[in-house]
């Protein structure tokens, strides 16, 4: 079958390697489309994120749907044909975060396109059926993909408690803090204010349902306004900044991850406030939820959807995903 | 009555002043003892906490004991000569803080020796009856002080929650550390480690019921082990390790405050592994608990008190306070 | 001024009694709008509602609105003429519930038109200001009365804690049923199911949002498919039910009272589903909450409101209330 | 290698059967002790619990302790000779159960003697590793085997969440509930009382730490005056007592199964003092820290087993287990 590896910093090659065969609990997957995320974008400059670092070829690509291709031994509820999207880690199931439910603190975890494991730019996917959730009528293959950065959303809601008409403020207007958005705005949120540098950005956000926008540093939030605040950018001045408009008593939810592994709080008033901050990393549990979020709010989110290319473009969907402004969400399609 | 003032930065001054009378719903309490609070000292030193200045003579002490001399109108449960303590602080009770259990948040509350609030150094005091509670029998009139500061743990574990058997980490043997220390054993930690810099307070701590302790810098606790950290320091690189030696999954409680308002946080190492940073201000409905377990702890809780003055003594209470390494906490008799 | 008082079983009498006086804290509140609630006319029927017994002469009405008609000492953030609702239980504010946050369960409340204290049905009330809270622009005096009914939806739905995307049932489609599920939607509920025996209230619960229906006995709920069941009836079989039709590991919230103090519950079941038993009374700190809904749902709230009736023809509006088949929510205006 | 199977009602037969081999994640535990549980005793006699039928010979037995065998492929962390216990249910790990941390719901779970699973009573079990754990130094098998009945202590203060210096009372003061009681005072409840009908069963109850005993019926349970009671018994009037006993606002955590499937609640005074019943079966999770527990209570524990038999004699185990009033647990020796 066809899959495409990032070989060295900028360089895509492609390979044809044997299809996989789906194991005992497995399902074969024949991928259809595969989002270009933020991350997959940056281990393409750089060949690494953090502490991962790309050391062999490595196919990229965790938003992932497809179709139904083989059935494996000991699987129910799939047939041939089926329309699916695929959760792109494969805990162990057997450590004590596996064990609790919180499986995406998981050591051992095969998460999709994170080195040393493959992710999604490839004909087929074998992969455990428990991690496969059939699409919804009415959604197609594309808009399926967004499951994946909207769960991030979904987690980071469910982590954070959505209490009921709370107001919320959102630091980051870009893919998952519009997927906060969306899913705060389905969970009774009253009031929700997102926060960027970018116009365009907010132009966006406003037309997918926020309620207000704040453009910094123009324009500068209120302190001690809301109940809970997002921080999804990654950027120091935001955390210092999500904390001094949240009210005493209330939470900042961060789960941006930024070039800074070290960042300023002011602690004295987190204190003093009595605040609380709750993070979240990727998500657990958040694909069958999320799905049903995608069939209510479809129409708006196909406003994600910027750009698609075929598999053979890839490296212009990348430099697309990486350089054009519009870009919001760009899809390969296979 | 008499009453001592801080007049300027270190000079105290001595009046005489009306008696107080209890307004309906008061009790008038005969002070006994009071304890000399880092806080205390603070002000004695500079005249003001952060936003908090000292702009006119003011009586400092939270920390105190007494007897009943006087019952107000709409007053139960209380006879003339009950010894009791008294929460020093009174919220409104009526803002949404208050009427929703938080009332250590209400921004009217009027605490004890924190400007412009006249404090305990004083022979009477009139006090809502709701915020005076008897000292169970066995427990003389010092020891009893030591439900201010003990309270301020207790909150701090139950804001925290406490699990089963956690292995707890707590940064600062102090007098709030310890305290923390305390109230985490009677909850059923299983394994607490206590972190300080000076020898003699782990040793105290450990006297007191500690399992292990860490002197820093010298030694180094061990990264990822811990289910719970308690910050009580207020120092920047104590927060940042608080976080390091904390599991994935786990939480940082912060109740410490130091001199710097920003302090540092490994954000992306907190996120990753989605720990939760808690935070406690003072306490609420904390002392009823607190002094169930003074009762079950008065002899280890006796080693706490190291000093006595006379209130005509006061400036060497505070000199003690400051300058003596010995000091845990000094206690001024009336 | 005018008061109307339950004498006896059926019998209401007018007094002219002194208007009362806003002392410190209080506001003066000219009333304009009162719901007849099912207790209400219980009590006129009984004389009685279980340990509450009418002894003297007693004023009827708890759902109120009405304008500020004179300011006490120590009052802020009100003008004269101020529309506003008023929630009617004076808590102790001393009791551990009350500064716990949970003054709903005060011993010492003080509740309108639960027997010795007066309620609604009379020109002018006395109360404390952290009580009243001003009526969203938009919003005429009668619908304004629905804030007390949809508080208690308000707080079951924060007691019970409503997760994204829940599927919830709920038995008893009258206005407290109704008000559960109109809470539960804002909050994120995916899909609500009204059981009720009689087919107008279904029907109405669907003009009001409801997802689906069941008319018992003719048709019967599913079993183990809610995460959330909500028991507004009172009725022994519905508690049952509730609990049947509930996934393992979901939650049965009550809030109905019925005739029967006790009733059967499926216990083997509830207990190896590892089903949770949640319960509501009245409500704590829903009122503004809940004024924000009533701003968004204005339009459907109306459809609550089925009569109105001048305080001379009170005789005439409890009759409607008690007879009328399609009486939802009856109002006696001032 | 032999094994003890129930024919039929009383009667047990042994067979030789071939030794099992330990798949992948697995390995091979000969068994040295086994626990005879009430539940063991009940399908005995009746061959049936509930919906549970034995239908064809089964092996009994879940309590149980023993030395690893072999050690199949994948595992680590296991050598020959381990001294181990067996946790007895193996859920399917994929099921939305399994996978947020609630596997004791988990539809396809096998556990041990629930048919048509086998149990214990045998030579050698393979079993997968992430359910076997090693025994901590100074342990015997005999006492490890409680690690099994134990852990539905620890899970149900775990579901039903203990808070500092909370007043329980406890139902039943056999094993389930003694195990509750042991755990609970690990986990910092204040004050303890058991209750039960049986005499020599609430002296062992002191004996093992607790606070005070009711011998119903001819004691009777203050009302009102408990945070949290624990029903162990599932005997109706336990039930409709443990509501009673506790206060507005407290907590009712239903473990105890008894013959009647459905129990009469207060439903009205539930309701109107607002308290909550948790339930909880069997446990997930618990073992590690039960073993725990057992480590710091070894000495107490010790208490409970009052007979042991070797598996020639297990017919004799049985029949002590049922009849002999001194009997609190019964092991069977290999």
């Amino acid at each position: 079958m066809r899959a495409v590896y990032l070989k060295e910093k900028g360089i895509f090659i492609e390979k044809d390697i044997p299809k996989p065969q789906p194991g005992p609990g497995q399902v074969l997957v024949k991928v259809k489309s595969v989002g270009v995320c933020g991350s997959d974008v940056h281990y393409w400059e750089h060949c690494r994120i953090g502490k991962f670092v790309v050391e062999k070829p490595l196919i990229l690509g965790h938003e992932v749907s497809g179709e139904i291709a083989e059935i494996g031994r000991d699987v129910e509820g799939f047939c041939i044909g089926d329309k699916v999207v695929i959760e792109p880690g494969t805990p162990c199931g057997r450590c004590g975060y596996c064990k609790t439910g919180r499986y995406n603190l998981c050591k051992e975890i095969k998460f999709f396109a994170t080195p040393p494991f493959d992710g999604a730019f490839c004909e087929y996917i074998a992969h455990n059926s428990d991690l496969i959730f059939k699409i919804p009528e009415g959604i197609d293959m594309d808009t399926a993909t967004l499951v994946e950065p909207l769960s991030v959303g979904t987690f980071a809601a469910q982590r954070a408690g959505i209490g009921l008409l709370d107001r919320i403020i959102i630091y980051g207007a870009g893919v998952i803090g519009i997927c906060c958005m969306l899913i705060a705005k389905e969970w009774g949120a009253a009031d929700i204010t997102m926060v960027d540098i970018r116009e365009e950005r907010l132009k966006l956000a406003l037309e997918m349902g926020a309620d207000k926008t704040i453009r910094i540093p123009v324009e500068e939030a209120p302190g001690e306004t809301y109940d809970l605040a997002f921080e999804c950018t990654g950027v120091a001045a935001s955390l210092k900044d999500a904390c001094r408009t949240v009210k005493p008593g209330g939470k900042i939810h961060v789960l941006g991850l930024g070039a800074n592994s070290l960042q300023e709080i002011p602690i004295v008033d987190v204190v003093v406030g009595e605040q609380t901050i709750t993070t979240s990393f990727r998500y657990a549990n958040a694909f069958a939820v999320t799905l049903d979020i995608i069939k209510k709010q479809k129409e708006k989110l196909s406003k994600f959807i910027t750009h698609k290319f075929a598999l053979n473009d890839i490296q212009k969907a990348f430099e697309t995903a990486k350089n054009d402004k519009d870009a919001m969400k760009v899809i390969v399609n296979l």
